[in-house]
């Protein structure tokens, strides 16, 4: 995979050599470069952005150079491969849209700072993403944070890696309580049945604790979830319980 | 502000010491400390991780080393502050919340990586907060954006730099469509009414595409949102446009 990133912040990207993104690079899976596209602006004081017409506060990132530093990209590359604006008005990311990137041969992204986008920098986009419902003072952590949920993904990248927290999403449900060494932490005790070694009542056990979990903090998640007749069954001892 | 993260990746976090967050370090209103937690491990191999109890893939942080790197966060600031967990089981992390921790002393985050965390972590926690449903190999860039969402609304840290994409989730619609200079780029034309100087044309033209585009993107930020008489009006009429 190759991933192209445009921004005029090209140090914000270190956290891209480390941990698993650092690792895909290393071993050749990943080509990642960071463009910054400053260095492609056609005016003498290298200005990024301008006023916004109609009048209004603040300034706008300029066609020109996002646009002559993705031909650059298209140039060196062959292609633009699919174009992700990170922008507050895109649509929400997920761990679908990430499983949908995985399966790309070359993702661009566009990364804004402090301003927003003249519109016509949209001509080159594919997709619109923001991370969520906040208003954050660039595109690189949205960047990092679409590229990082998608290179995990890559097969070769996870190995055994692939850990515990994984579940959350991927099932459905959130993570049931976990526990590690030691049983008795300053007085802080894991639950009898997971040193039980009693297979059967552990996964009901974790079973019942991620429903309830998933009940309590995002009832939405059940909404659309697929219960089994067990599941169905915990899910009325977890409402009885709570009711008492 | 005192803000403290525990990670065992504390390079990850150089994003912070640029933009707004390196500026506001610079001028003392926010300090800023990264604690590697696997300094304070107290086994010989400096493990900050072990197997499930109960059995299962992966491996969980411990509790150990993040009650100690803690406790020494507590004795140097006089308290934890908010803790902050990062986690896929947590609250969605919005605006709203990034307002609240804005007014806060003192933000201690809690960032894993690869694994889960041992469940009686959450006993130092006040905060559990997911950014988004989507899985990421660590909580770094978690911490790295509820931190610069909160940051950039420090009064002081916004000086002019206050910017035109302010507008998307603080009025609650996305923001309408903007354009910088020229008015003409490549055959790419901005439209005649923001070149026209007729303020009221543009407030109209303005409100209604913001509509149109929350309309047609995130129909579910309209479900609460307060219309004027006005903005109603402008739904009806780009509903109708929409239905020739």
């Amino acid at each position: 995979m190759r991933i192209d990133v445009l921004s005029i912040f090209p140090n914000m990207f270190a956290p891209m050599r480390e941990s698993i993104m650092g690792k895909v690079i290393e071993r050749g899976l990943v080509e990642f470069n960071v463009i910054d596209f400053r260095d492609y602006t056609d005016n003498k004081h290298n200005n990024v952005d301008d006023v916004v017409y109609g009048g209004g506060q603040g300034m706008l990132l300029m066609p020109q150079p996002i646009f002559d530093a993705m031909a650059h990209v298209e140039a060196e590359a062959g292609n633009r491969g699919r174009v992700i604006l990170l922008d507050p008005a895109g649509k929400t990311f997920n761990q679908a849209m990430a499983e949908e990137l995985a399966h790309e041969e070359h993702l661009t992204f566009i990364a804004g700072h402090y301003e927003g986008y003249d519109e016509r920098i949209r001509e080159l986009v594919t997709d619109e993403i923001s991370i969520g419902d906040f208003v954050l003072t660039g595109g690189e952590l949205g960047a990092m944070t679409v590229i990082d949920a998608t290179v995990r993904l890559l097969d070769e990248a996870l190995g055994d890696e692939m850990s515990a927290v994984d579940d959350s999403f991927s099932t459905g449900l959130l993570e049931y309580p976990q526990y590690t060494r030691p049983a008795d932490f300053r007085g802080l005790k894991v639950p009898d049945v997971l040193l039980s070694g009693h297979h059967a009542n552990i996964d009901r056990w974790r079973k019942k604790e991620s429903l309830r979990r998933t009940y309590h903090r995002r009832p939405d998640l059940l909404e659309n979830y697929a219960f089994t007749p067990e599941e169905h069954k915990l899910l009325n001892e977890i409402k009885a319980e709570e009711k008492e």
